[in-house]
């Protein structure tokens, strides 16, 4: 990388940078690689609730220099394609979610699984195959190869939709990957943030019987009132808890603070499945017999691969699924 | 039970029973409760590699007498049959397994998964669900209900088939549900006793690449030149370990001491397996990010259904698989 950051980066863009770890994000120019393929001009973007600050502060322990970063759930209007792209023209409104690149020839990029190629560029924080830097979407434009690119369905808003190119696919996947997408499926959700309301509202679209748990009782009317769920525990009621015992199909646990499974795994059926889509910084403790006795399953989820990113914002669309955003103008 | 024990048991049995916690069997006589669809006598059976022990003890923990017990991997002969018994006649080679009862109206009961059925009746340790004490195979006749007893295969040895019973299916079982039985699967076994060495039989024959995990280095010729596996792994070596990262489509772990998973979770493909047979004192520590990259599961798996029971003893029949056992005149 011997280049000067100008002939890397000859693009002026425009965006929002954290500077340090106080979570505030402030105006910025810099400057972006060529247009490889197509560049899109960024109108919106959307991020998670609950998710801002750590995106700010992992920004700072990754780069030396914090400029504009962050933002991988990023939907735009077409400015620019390059001379091969085939899915999209100018003027298409389209979506980019956590992944601008991946090797395209291993196993599960040729399975459609770009969530798992071990070479895949995300949309911010790491390099570029040319070993530019990727910079995510907090900025006036931004660059991505088309088959990164979603195409963005008409009905869909575009400020409150864009959350699903991250919250959406990765509740969505795991209720499909899991079997949990079945009418009359007892699906139960942990944790009702930014990724939890997200998963209430595609499992009920899917037509599932939907259990809450959560710690605070607070969050009864949000879950039954709001999201329409089925069923609210309070996950550190005893009784609770073990009224519900065996009766889940699966659990998608979106918690990234420490919490005990055990009494979770309780709840599933034989065969039922737990997933952990937040990532606690202990361990879970997994007693065996809790897994053994019923062929229980804990599984991790992340993310999902385009071609399902794609059918995800399709169904959302369909079935009218946005998160819950605050714009900021 | 207002019954005396001889009312409730009017047939004269001859077994061997653990008296205390030293592991040994001596001859008992004992009463047996009267025919209820038919009996078979013992004429041979298995006990798992291992577990002889465990059994002895476990045995002590639950009853207040201790006589004749233990024995869940029984095979003999039919020697008198129910009036309504429609499979089975005097003369037929019969196995019976872990299981000699269950409610037959449940979910798993009628999805053939008695082994989920939360009034299953084991063979040993428990109460029949007409009060009367469940004995086991450790005596020279037995009685079951003919849906929890197995047609023996012609070509299937009698001795060193019987621990089938539970080692085969317990095996045989996960590596089925978690499609690990396809011919070019890649499969590890962690540990090679009673269960392990079965999984690496069961595994070969449905034409995996099979991978044995030991801490053991002196298991190595055991596991390649007896049990025909394919790679053999010392599980404390790092750098063997670092070499089979991302390698494997799943895991049986058969292992019942505490022992560190983490590193197994490594070397599974994405969407790979660990499905965990033994039941460590301890729980595992799972550490979410080591599932969530790449979708895995961490499962477990025990016995299986009497119709998948009567499958595995037909593929070992067919297979040529039988277990490594000691016979006791």
């Amino acid at each position: 990388m011997a280049k000067s950051l100008e002939s890397e980066h000859p693009i002026k863009a425009y965006g929002y940078a954290a500077h340090d770890t106080s979570g505030k994000f402030s105006p910025v120019t810099f400057s972006r690689r060529f247009l490889f393929l197509f560049n899109c001009l960024i109108g919106y973007w959307g991020e998670r609730r609950g998710s801002k600050f750590f995106t700010a502060e992992s920004v700072i322990q990754i780069f030396t220099l914090a400029r504009t970063n962050g933002g991988h759930e990023i939907v735009g209007i077409v400015t620019e394609v390059g001379s091969k792209v085939e899915k999209f023209k100018v003027g298409d409104t389209v979506g980019v979610g956590c992944l601008v690149d991946s090797c395209r020839s291993c196993e599960s990029c040729i399975s459609d699984c770009e969530q798992f190629c071990a070479k895949q560029v995300q949309t911010y924080g790491v390099q570029n195959y040319d070993g530019t830097q990727a910079y995510g979407g907090y900025s006036d434009h931004m660059i991505s190869d088309e088959h990164f690119v979603l195409r963005w369905p008409e009905k869909l808003p575009l400020d409150s939709g864009a959350p699903l190119l991250c919250a959406g696919i990765t509740t969505y996947s795991p209720l499909r990957y899991f079997g949990l997408d079945k009418p009359g499926t007892k699906v139960g959700v942990v944790g009702l943030g930014g990724l939890g309301h997200v998963a209430v509202k595609m499992a009920k679209a899917f037509g599932a019987e939907v259990t809450v748990f959560s710690t605070t009782a607070a969050k009864k009317e949000e879950a039954i009132e709001g999201l329409k769920a089925d069923h609210f525990i309070i996950s550190k009621d005893e009784e609770q808890m073990k009224a519900a015992m065996g009766t889940l199909d699966g659990i998608i646990d979106t918690v990234s603070g420490n919490h005990p499974i055990l009494g979770l795994l309780g709840t599933l059926k034989p065969n039922g499945k737990l997933v952990i889509l937040g990532a606690p910084e202990k361990p879970h403790e997994v007693a065996a017999f809790s897994l053994i006795f019923g062929r229980k399953t804990v599984a991790g989820s992340a993310i999902g691969g385009l071609k399902e990113t794609q059918e995800m914002l399709d169904f959302a669309a369909e079935h009218g699924i946005t998160a819950d955003v605050e714009v900021i103008p």
